[in-house]
C-alpha cells in the first residue's frame, strides 16, 4: 500500500498563557488549596481560550511543593481526543523528568485535578507512577453542568487507586470547581463527546 | 517562579520500521483475521525493537478496509506512560484525518487491537469515536505472561461499549496473541509497570 499519507507523530503543544499563568507565582505551592486554585483558574482560562474542555491539572513534587508540570484539556487545540488534561500534565512532567514512572526510585509525585478522572485518564493515573491524587470532587455535577460524559467507572475507584499505592484526596474547593463548570454550561461552548 | 525548566510539547514518533510493515501489504486489508495478522507482527516485532511492551493497535475504515493508521506501545521509546498501542493509533488517525472524532458525520472506523484494552486505553477508545473494536481475546493471559497489569477493569465493560455505540468483537487469531506474549515473557525484557 502507499504509505505516504500516514501519520507518525502524536503531538500536542501547551498554548503560551499556561505558562504565563505560572510566571508570578512563588516556587512552591505548599497546600491542596494553592494547587487546586490555580488549577481552577486554568481551567476557566482555557474554555475560553477555546482550546478545549474546562480542565486543567498539575503535577507537584509532594516532599517540596515544587511544581513539575501544569497541563490543559486540548482536545480541540491538538485535534486528539485523549489530550485531557491529566495526560497533557503527566506527560509533560515525565517529559521534563525524563521518567516514564513518576514513581521511579521511590521518588513521589502528585495530581491535582479539578474533577474525579474520566474513565481514560483514571488508568492513566495508574500507570504514571504518581503516588496521590487529588480532586476537587467527583458526582453528577460535572456531568450536568457541562454535558461531559465521565464514562463507565467503577464505584469503588478510589479503593482501587489505594489499593495500588495511590493515595486519594477528595473535595479540595470543590464549590469553584463548579463554579467554573456552571461558566463553561452557561457559554454555550460545544461538549465534545465522541461520536457526532 | 522560573518557567524555563517546564516542558510544552507532548511528542511520541512512530519508529520508521512500522510503516516498512505496511509498504508490502495491498491497499485494503479485508478481514478481522487480516487485519490482526498485521497487528501480531507488529506486536511481536515491537518488543523486539526496544519500543514498549508486545502491544500494536490498527484504526481501519469500516465500509472499505481502508487502514488509516498503525501504532505501537511506545512507553520506553517516548518516555510517556500513556504511549500505549491503542492511543499511538487513535491519535495518528486523528492526525491523518484532521478531526478529534473519528465517528463525526457518521463515518464508521474500528480499532483492532491484540488484547482488551487496558484501564486506560478503554476510556480512550470511548472518546476515539471508533464504532467498533476488535480484540484478539481477553483474561489472564496476559497479565501471567507478561507481567504487566491491565487495571482495574470493570466485569462488564464490553457491554458498556456497546451501550455507548461501540460494537465489540473478540477472540479474532487468540492462540497467536497468546504466543506472541509467551515470547515476551521469555525474553526477559522489563514489565514496566509503573511506581518501580
Amino acid at each position: 500500500m502507499d504509505i505516504s499519507p500516514f501519520a507518525t507523530r502524536v503531538t500536542a503543544q501547551l498554548p503560551p498563557w499556561v505558562l504565563d499563568e505560572l510566571a508570578s507565582l512563588p516556587d512552591t505551592l505548599s497546600t491542596d488549596e494553592e494547587r487546586m486554585r490555580l488549577v481552577h483558574r486554568l481551567a476557566g482560562r482555557n474554555f475560553r481560550a477555546g482550546s478545549g474542555g474546562p480542565f486543567a491539572a498539575l503535577v507537584v513534587e509532594s516532599a517540596t511543593g515544587r511544581l513539575v508540570s501544569a497541563g490543559v484539556n486540548l482536545v480541540l487545540d491538538s485535534g486528539l481526543s485523549g489530550m485531557h488534561a491529566e495526560v497533557v500534565a503527566l506527560s509533560l512532567a515525565q517529559n521534563r523528568l525524563g521518567v516514564w514512572d513518576l514513581g521511579q526510585d521511590g521518588a513521589e509525585h502528585e495530581l491535582v485535578v479539578n474533577w474525579r478522572p474520566c474513565a481514560m485518564c483514571y488508568g492513566a493515573v495508574l500507570w504514571s507512577g504518581v503516588r496521590r491524587l487529588v480532586v476537587a470532587g467527583d458526582g453528577p455535577e460535572l456531568e450536568k453542568l457541562t454535558g461531559f460524559d465521565e464514562g463507565p467507572m467503577r464505584d469503588d475507584w478510589a479503593e482501587q487507586l489505594e489499593a495500588r499505592g495511590v493515595s486519594v484526596t477528595q473535595d479540595v474547593l470543590r464549590d469553584d470547581a463548579i463554579d467554573v463548570f456552571r461558566a463553561y454550561g452557561e457559554s454555550g461552548a460545544e461538549a465534545y463527546n465522541a461520536r457526532g
